[in-house]
């Protein structure tokens, strides 16, 4: 088993360095809070990570949730990550002080569950869904909705839920077909199947609350017809007493990964006894569960992140101590009379070693980058200002949900190479960091899904807007890090690729200019592509001018080694990734259309 | 379950029309053989996957290979592939009728099974390594050897195995340390411990043969002092009967896929009674398993080209019958009141099942053509013509090996998301290709070694020769292109990537020449990518214009939409993939040097 599992010196480089979290003490919402209490939360973060969630992750694998008379049955540490989380504020940290929160910063929520997810990533969804689920009712629901649930949610005495998917209704949420109908006693009776449902049943919390879309009869078709439900698992008495509300768990789907974190099928109303209860207004549900999305898409990154991170630590450690091979001498020969070498001397291994390193922190970067738009959209009094924060967030929100998920698998199986024909057995971890990433690319809106919303709605809102914020930002670092003489160069390349999402944005609008929308989306998922490795390209070059500034500034917060790690991998990145998107540009700039449906079917 | 695990008609199509089978039966060798004679043995193969591989696949997940009490117990299926197989000449087929084989062409071979690969790819391993066991006895050993353990290994009543790998002596084969002594009765004893040895053993054999590389007391250091040895598991005496030989079985590897193939650690003399018995001459051994490895190489490409092919059959099968979502209207909205439509109507969906056909039939294609080169150099008399199909074969292996598996983990992804959460599910079958196909780039040398081998080795060969003999094939491939006005933009794009090669090897070749050959070969890696992505470009080349020639003859072989579907695949391919050479060449030709040990560690 690794040792370790997640850098804490970069992951406060970027915190604190890199993206200024400080910033955010100066503003009224977080003026309860300082650096000094921050790594305090984070360090016992870590404690608790290095306890409870660590030494559970290969059992959890090997002794998956389960299905069994009616009940699924999880590994006990999940009511250790209830119970505990709950205690620290995992559940409760960024709601308000009045909604029972900490108020802590969104970045240091996050650089806190990223901990959690890098240690055992099995186990934080059950605390951070019940989380999401909280805040759905703490922002759209009424009073009497909030007292009775909210505050066993935040304790983690009771979880929480998003139950959007249906067996007919995935990536199409306009198709769900789950009923709501209005009775006299003001509840709803609710029927109807919800499936892929996280953490949608297990036996270590008194109720479970779910969250719900279901159309109320007579509602419009499509999107316009949804609504949102609290559905508890079981129904609060008037006299505070739990019984039966008649939602029952008809399977729980085995997988290939992230086999301790429970998938349920879910049954409601098949006794017609269901009783769901209206958040906020009818037919504007899809809108609530929306503004929320935005933060449940940052976790699936940061999820995909912490993985990529943690399986960089076992492979670098792996290469630290294993010997294999010799280096090669001036004359191209071995020398078979020598000692074997480490193999983090080769160069390939040390290319698939540093493949990690630029991913998995780059990609840790751009989730708390995102983080800190979060807080400062939601602190900042200025319009303009706010707007900007906002804009940005979106921009980069489904980048943020795409990059640490597809690149993160990439960089695992990375990890799992280094590790050779050890990689691909369970007695080492690597096989399951491989196994769970995959379905961060699934979770929350696939690739294809995500790839839709940011070349499809995202890059035209507001006339282009948040595209150009988003340039602006860029722009700026550039300009910052060419005042480096050794950073120049590597500037210029990235204010190269400004000029080339602008060529393949007016290339692409042609086709949306003639409402030709198909063939405007239809390489979205290469655009995603290319967009992301700019920005993540960005942040590096924002992490290496920090470190750059820290050495001349002789900073001695972290060891001169360190920082020139950071430029190093910059460069790697930029060498290595970055140069992918002369290749992609090429094919998005392609006049050839090749996947549109044609009249002759090809795919045979 | 998938209905359907490959396409028979393009393995027709490629075997016969692309790659001419009929050119080798005008050759003595296989003047025995005939069209409908291979059709009938490829037909009677698919029969037999059908029924005794396909119907097995996921139950051999479900219940893998385990240790129990010193032996290893396989999936039953296990004996019918060897007994069945070995009926059928999976063992035996490509040895000489001398040998007790049918001499049927290796293309054949390889495409027999490609097939079983497909249906079940747990199971052909057992019989494809007893056949590269028994090869290396009939070539290189004694009358008496060959007497004694080939007959009953191409029945299929006895396995074999080649053991190379050990603790300490992964890669780095020179260092292998397992120890044979000279005993006055004209054998070795052998001492010493093997890991990873595919179908090492089972229940279902009476015997299993090792071909075990060990080093004779007192040989020279390095590969200069190995030998290869025969050591069954169990020796027979003089009248015939077995007795135990002192081979243990220390355990059996728990693996992340492919877990009903046995891989299994062996100890050898544990006792002090294990005999082995020399192959050919002492010191040669490396020298004689590297004769067969290419064949081994280019059986791990079918393997992984095969489960790309079954995954594409997967996910296809599911993109024709799962409705989802709408298409794009010319407004950019969706209408909620139509009916969902296929998934398979949607570009990002077809862009996946492109990528997917257009990796495996492309895999499949150098296969073949690997097989097609192994037959030649064996079959042609001129001398010169024989040089020219060995060096073709030698550059060409180190891509067969790797890209199938590489490019078709990727394809497999592609197919799993397809399907999109049900992908990640165990009820579904994707997740297990996903697994299976990951070792693919682990086996028989890693994808690291085989770059080594391939910029190293293959490019500098003969002065260059085998690379030049490789461009010239290209070439011609491109002039033939170029008569079809259709295909000549195409072929134009593929002849500038050959331009593309000279400018990088120009470039890499200063190292070389300044004797920095770590430098030289530290992005082997990414050559080896590069080059494949060239040399697969060439193979869909040929397919689109064999394909167009077919349509202008209105060869009624396949219909008019089968031969369109190969030209647009190729056109995808060019589109979508080949324009990845651009930055890969950027990045190969790129002046900083980050992957070579420097003073400070900046991987931290």
């Amino acid at each position: 088993m690794a040792k370790e599992y997640v850098d804490i010196n970069t992951l406060k480089y970027l915190l604190y360095q890199v993206h200024a979290l400080d910033d955010l003490f100066g503003f009224e919402r977080y003026e309860g809070h300082d650096r000094p209490s921050m790594d305090m939360f984070l360090d016992a973060i870590k404690d608790f990570a290095d306890r409870d969630l660590f030494p559970f992750f290969k059992e959890m694998d090997d002794d998956p949730a389960g299905f069994d008379n009616g009940e699924v049955r999880v590994h006990e540490q999940v009511a250790v990550m209830m119970k505990k989380g709950g205690e620290m504020g995992v559940i409760c940290g960024p709601l308000d002080y009045d909604q029972g929160g900490l108020q802590i910063p969104f970045m240091v929520h996050t650089a806190a569950t990223y901990i959690l997810d890098a240690a055992n990533n099995h186990l934080p969804g059950y605390a951070t869904l019940t989380l999401g689920a909280a805040e759905l009712i703490v922002h759209f629901a009424n009073q009497n909705l909030k007292d009775t649930y909210v505050p066993n949610m935040l304790l983690g005495a009771w979880g929480g839920t998003m139950c959007l998917t249906e067996p007919q209704a995935g990536s199409s949420l306009s198709d769900i077909t789950t009923k709501a109908t209005l009775t006299d006693e003001g509840y709803y009776k609710i029927s109807g199947q919800k499936i892929f449902i996280s953490g949608g049943d297990y036996q270590y919390v008194e109720n479970i609350v779910h969250l719900v879309l279901a159309r109320i009869d007579g509602a419009p078709e499509g999107t316009k017809g949804i609504s949102l439900f609290v559905v508890p698992k079981n129904r609060v008495e008037t006299d505070g007493s739990l019984v039966g509300n008649d939602v029952k768990t008809l399977s729980d789907f085995e997988k290939m990964g992230q086999r301790g974190f429970a998938t349920t099928h879910l049954g409601f109303g098949d006794s017609d006894d269901c009783q769901g209860w209206l958040v906020g207004e009818a037919n504007q549900g899809l809108k609530y569960m929306f503004l929320m999305m935005n933060d449940a898409r940052i976790g699936v990154g940061r999820g995909a992140a912490a993985i990529a991170m943690a399986a960089y630590q076992a492979s670098l450690q792996y290469a630290k101590e294993r010997a294999q091979g010799r280096k090669i001498s001036e004359t191209g020969k071995k020398d078979p009379g020598e000692d074997q070498c480490l193999i983090i001397e080769h160069p390939d291994v040390r290319r698939m070693l540093f493949l990690q390193k630029a991913i998995a922190e780059g990609s840790l970067s751009l989730i708390l980058l995102a983080a800190k738009y979060h807080d400062l959209q939601r602190s900042v009094s200025d319009h303009s200002e706010k707007e900007k924060y906002q804009l940005l967030l979106e921009i980069i929100t489904p980048m943020v949900k795409t990059y640490p998920a597809e690149a993160g698998a990439l960089a695992v199986s990375n990890g799992l190479q280094v590790l050779g024909g050890y990689g691909f057995c369970s007695d080492f971890i690597l096989q399951q960091y491989y196994r769970d990433i995959r379905i961060f690319s699934i979770y929350e809106g696939t690739t294809g899904i995500q790839s839709q919303d940011l070349l499809g709605r995202k890059v035209l809102m507001n006339n282009g807007k948040a595209l150009q914020l988003l340039i602006e930002e860029i722009g700026t670092t550039i300009a910052v890090a060419s005042d480096y003489k050794d950073l120049q160069e590597w500037a210029a390349t990235l204010k190269g690729k400004l000029t080339m999402i602008h060529e393949v944005l007016v290339y692409l609008k042609t086709f949306a200019n003639k409402e030709n929308y198909e063939r405007y989306l239809s390489d979205a998922n290469l655009f995603m592509e290319f967009l992301s490795y700019v920005v993540i390209g960005w942040n590096w070059l924002e992490m290496a001018y920090v470190a750059k500034q820290a050495l001349d500034n002789k900073d001695a917060a972290y060891s001169e080694a360190f920082y020139e790690s950071k430029i190093h991998t910059m460069k790697f990145y930029f060498k290595y990734e970055l140069t992918k998107t002369n290749a992609l540009a090429e094919t998005l700039m392609h006049k050839e259309v090749l996947t549109q449906k044609m009249e002759k079917e090809f795919l045979v």
